[in-house]
Order: structure tokens, then sequence, then C-alpha cells
């Protein structure tokens, strides 16, 4: 068949997966290095732990860059019990997991919202989180979710911050914990959370950049048209603090 | 009972809420003023639309800010059929309403993602989109959403935009739109269309200022700790555009 017989919707569909197949590639560039006893594990699973009362970007911007990570990293939804659950916007969305049929994850991210306050009086989602920190290679949290983290007693002696309108509410949880009040997110080590609600995208680059390299996370950054705040320092909403 | 003598956790629970209700309060500034003729509308109702390989920030973004105008808006997740959907990056997620037993939508959004390709090829999207729109105060596209709202006609003679990576998918079912590659969002009246994936929130809260006035907007960026970027003709993306 002559290029010029194919039917157009051919010639798109070519040219459509032509173009997410170079986009795969170029989130795993070859001469792209991360650190060599990270580089060693090929696949991780992130597990993201939802709740009533989430806050929708809490949890969809950071799933958004990580399940761009082509081929290295699956993004899995895990809740107290598997099913449907209620946003804090409304919308539903699915836990594929429960804390009981769960796999095991490499790394996991508590977000934040309306619902935090009933999660710290949550042994079960409390007791899960300590249980789990102890094989994760990270533990992340967004916006309230480092509140969650602090109640479990898993950011005792560490540097964290957290949702800047609500900051009161962390520190509470934590008087062991050094809070970073300014801070769009904080890297310590095995423990990183990050600021309230859109820095939650910007620390899922930065991990991302620490574990897969700088290529892949900026490809990843153009490839949804993200402008990447990159300096963790700089937190335009400290001023906010409560 | 003194002050001294409440229980943490009251204390905490009090301040928390009334944090929250003091950013409901400045959701929905008193003195802020959005043009008369819009403003009579009370509560509108938006309806995003999902189906199988949608993309996660494409529909959550959105639903972020939108969700956040307390009070006057209800945001609804529709799809072909009722049910979980699965998302481009894995995630499953939950359409409330199948086409059948939509309600009435204000305002409608259509986001891009892997799956894009199937519904531009799927007459029941293109129809239900058609009907929709003859009713709709806006209907707004995100990232490759925009190819689907042109299959179906309904930006013919209209200025729209799309995802930079994917320009040329968009451009090929629209032959009589004025597509516009240097832009974040372009606004055009009841038909208003963002460029990929991060732009949605742009767009999103560009249109919450437009119904709703500046105030409002700028309230829900801040709570998100969001880095709005305000103007829809600088495009940091554009120069990827294919």
């Amino acid at each position: 068949m002559k290029h010029t017989d194919q039917h157009p919707w051919t010639i798109v569909a070519v040219a459509f997966f032509a173009a997410l197949c170079a986009t795969a590639v170029f989130a795993a560039p070859p001469g792209d290095t991360a650190p060599a006893k990270i580089a060693a594990k090929d696949t991780r699973t992130l597990g993201i732990v939802l709740y009533p009362g989430f806050e929708l970007l809490d949890v969809y911007g950071p799933a958004e860059m990580f399940g761009n990570v082509t081929g290295k990293l699956k993004v899995v939804m895990v809740a107290q019990k598997a099913g449907s659950i209620a946003s804090a916007q409304g919308p539903r969305v699915v836990a594929q997991y429960g804390f009981d049929d769960c796999p095991p994850l490499d790394l996991v991210l508590v977000p934040g919202g309306l619902g935090t306050l009933r999660e710290l009086n949550n042994p079960a989602m409390l007791q899960w989180l300590r249980d789990r920190a102890e094989k994760a290679e990270i533990m992340m949290s967004v916006c309230s979710g480092s509140a969650i983290l602090a109640k479990a007693g898993l950011l005792d002696g560490r540097r964290a911050t957290s949702n800047k309108q609500f900051f009161s509410l962390a520190v509470a949880q934590g008087p062991k914990v050094d809070w970073i009040k300014k801070a769009r997110w904080v890297d310590d080590g095995n423990r990183v959370t990050s600021s309230g609600v859109s820095a939650g995208m910007d620390m899922a680059l930065h991990v991302i950049e620490r574990l897969y390299g700088t290529k892949t996370a900026e490809s990843i950054a153009t490839g949804t048209e993200y402008q990447w705040h990159r300096d963790a320092d700089v937190d335009p909403f400290a001023r906010f603090a409560k």
C-alpha cells in the first residue's frame, strides 16, 4: 500500500504512538545515571495511601509524576479497605488494595486533606504505616499527611515540613520533629515531606531525580508541561504559616 | 471546663476546623464581584469526562481547583458507563454517572491522555459532547482533550490550543479550527482549551477567576500552594510542539 493510500487514522495513529514511544524512551535515557546503590533496583512499587476526605491533588499530582517513570515504577492505591473512597472535593476513586492484601511497597506516600484529623486517631492507619516504614526505601507525605507520619512517630528526630495553613496541626503531632516552616519540601533520607497540595509535585520530581536521575525527572516535567519548582528552600507560601 | 483542661485534640480540632472555615469564607469573599450576568447563577455543576487511558493530572488538577470553589460549584465525574475507569498511569477512579443518567452540566471538561485516540473514533462520546455543548456555559479541554472536541466539530471557527508534544494530532482533527501553538490556554468564550497536562490547572484558575472573581481564584491558588501561571500567552513549552 502506497503511503498516500493509507487511511488518515493509520497515519495519525502511527505518529501518535511513535511520539509516545519516544517519550517513554526519553523518560529513561541510557546515559542518565542515578546513584549506583539505588540504580541496582530495577523496579519499584509506590503505594499511595487513600482515606476518606483526602485532598485530590495531594494524591494525583505525585501519581502523575511517578506514574510516568515508564517501566521502572508502578503506582498502586491502598486504603484500610479496598474499594471506592470519597475525596475531600467529592469525586470518588478506587483503592486497589486494602491494608490486609497490599503487596510489598518500596515507596509510600501519605496525602493530606480534610480527612487527616480522623486518621490521626485511627490506630490501624498508624500501625500500618509503622509496619511499612520498616522495609520502605522512602516514606513520603504531602500537605497534612506529615501530621499522620508524625503521629505514628515516624518523623521523630527528623527534619520535616507540612501544609502552611495547617502547620500547627502537624507540629502538635510531633514534638520530637525538627519542623521546617520555610521549605517547599524537606528531604531527610528515607523520610521526604512536602508542603501543601501542589508542592507534592515538586517533591515527587525531586525524588524521581534522586532515584532515576535528572534527565528522567526533567523529561517528565517537560512531558507534563510542568514548570518544576526545583529549589526546596524557596517557599512562596511560608508567609501564610499558621 | 477551663481552657487549660481541654483535651489537646479538642484544641487541635477547633483550630483545624476554624482554619478550614476561614479558608471556605475566604474562597468566596463578599466584596469579590464576578460579571453580573454570570454571578446571577448561584451554583454550577462541572462534569469531567472520563475514559479509559485518561491522563491523571488532566483530570485531578482542574478537579482540585474547581472542587475548592466552596458551595458554589459541584464536580462530578461522568463516563460512557458509570463505574471504575483505568487511567493512563494505571490507578482506577470512579465515574459517578454514565452518559445515560448524567445530570445537567453547566461546565464540561474533556481531559487528554493515551486513550484519546480511541475516543476520536467513539461516536457515543462525540455525540454526547455535541449534545451537552448545546446547553453548557463552557466546554473545556486539557491536553489532547481538544482533539476530541475538534473531532466533534465543537471547535470549528474557534481559537484553541492543545498538548504541545501531540499538537499535530489535534490539528489533524480540526481543519476549521484556528489552532494557537504558543498558548498556555486559549479562552474563546464558551470554549476554553488548555495546553498539556499541568496547564489545565492554570486554565481552571482562569475560568474560576472569570466566573467567581479574582480573589476567589487567588485564594484557591494560595490554599493549594499553587504558583499560578497567570499569562495565557506565555508558554514555556511551545518550543516542544510537534
